[in-house]
């Protein structure tokens, strides 16, 4: 695993009295471009780490593969400028997504009028069926456990994580400076690992919203839990999904905005407590 | 002024013991169109208030065009499936706009190799030349001055904030739920309303990613103040732009990171404060 994610940089600290020379550990972030078969699909920037994660995810959470097996190749290749993640796909995958960047190629822009476009930028979420049920206190633990694994944001103070929790255990954790790329990081960790999802979590330590809701639909999992808010085409957009949203998650708990149902509250440890403490 | 950035979802609260039904009042987030000479350029979800700025603004630090001027017209209509902004270019931008899109669409993908792609993705930033010089406590008193002016922040808990401000006082504020459209959005504002930008700041609630430092210096501002951390590439780019860059501002003081040489430290108030106490 590529290990770099922050860099020393030089500073001048004000606290109100004499400036001070410091220095202070900062999130790297590069541009990375994803090229296909020899052209470029997309430039993003990003922190430089777990790059084939970030490619293989990147390809299953965009739709342009169905499985990791689809995926003949990939490289990572570090240059002066930045990162490239370099792909190969078998001959009717690239087809397809040439016939897909073809029909985009109007004069100008990407040739549809704005509510064809519009129409293309919400397509239907994936949709996740899994009965699992989960335990509102093992919720709770799951994130308080995901602290203490945040090793770049530690150091930088300034990372996004994306864990994949199994039910009973964090199984793994991505970072970076982006919070979709962390998410797209964890869907390429996971499909490598072949990981099944249909009793798990995504675990976010950022807001949340539409996009992560359509990739943690996609990377299959019941329910995604988050530190902060949802926007209000999230909790939309999960509830269509069938997925469990659930946000403001905090160490006495958190607010769900979508399917409820696959939380036991009947059984939840505190109310148990509590009735002892009543006795 | 479009008003609309939250709207209230029914929840279930759990704090430990019995949920409670309630409802939050989340940040609203809308699929926007931005159409060019009817086809479109791009969609981003963003929050639907001021997206005649945010248009604007978009056209400028995108380098569409030079000029506000260079805008024929613009409107903005509401869909059922989102938001559309529709902009006229004249006859010479759209097809310089048209020349750029069909370079960019070859077989797969843009049809650049990957370094040619990391090339076009970091430009050379604007360069800020501005002489202005800032004093310290200035700075941290116009942090203090932004936090009630964001209006959608309290109610959502969950946007973004953009400010200018001019050395003396905040002039606008703009909120999204993504800090590149809210500072896109303030670019289009000051644009509208003709100010002068080199005497003042660009004031972010956000961290600093690259993109953000490079429209911060085509606003032409030659201060970019944030609340949280800038990333390495914010700060490289900073240097190059000649923009002086301040994160982490807390109440009692910030880290500045490149061109420290305009804050005139010699006049700071807290350090004539400390000499007398030490009289």
């Amino acid at each position: 695993m590529d290990d770099r994610c922050s860099l020393d940089k030089p500073e001048l600290v004000w606290r109100g009295r004499e400036p001070v020379a410091s220095s202070r550990s900062v999130a790297e972030e590069r541009p990375v471009a994803l090229t296909f078969n020899g052209s470029t699909y997309a430039v993003m920037m990003a922190s430089p780490a777990d790059l084939l994660d970030f490619g293989i995810g990147f390809c299953l959470n965009e739709g342009l593969v169905e499985t990791a097996r689809d995926i003949l190749s990939i490289e990572t290749v570090d240059l002066a400028l930045g990162c490239e993640v370099r792909i190969w796909l078998a001959e009717a995958h690239a087809e397809r997504l040439a016939k897909r960047r073809r029909a985009m190629a109007g004069p100008v822009g990407c040739g549809l009028c704005g509510i064809e476009s519009l129409e293309q930028a919400c397509p239907p979420p994936a949709r996740v069926a899994a009965p699992a049920k989960f335990r509102p206190g093992d919720i709770l633990r799951a994130m308080g456990a995901l602290r203490p694994l945040q090793r770049h944001h530690q150091a930088t103070g300034a990372m996004h994580a994306a864990a994949f929790w199994d039910g009973n255990a964090i199984r793994m954790v991505r970072e970076d400076v982006g919070r979709h790329n962390a998410l797209d990081k964890l869907a390429g960790a996971i499909a490598r690992a072949g990981l099944t999802t249909s009793r798990g979590a995504v675990l976010m330590t950022s807001r949340v919203s539409v996009e992560l809701v359509q990739k943690a639909a996609r990377i299959g999992v019941p329910l995604l839990v988050a530190v902060s808010a949802p926007t209000s085409l999230a909790i939309e957009t999960a509830e269509r999904a069938g997925l469990t949203l659930i946000g403001i998650a905090r160490d006495d708990g958190y607010e769900i905005f979508s399917h409820a149902g696959r939380l036991k509250f009947e059984a939840t440890e505190p109310r148990a407590e509590l009735e002892r403490l009543a006795r």
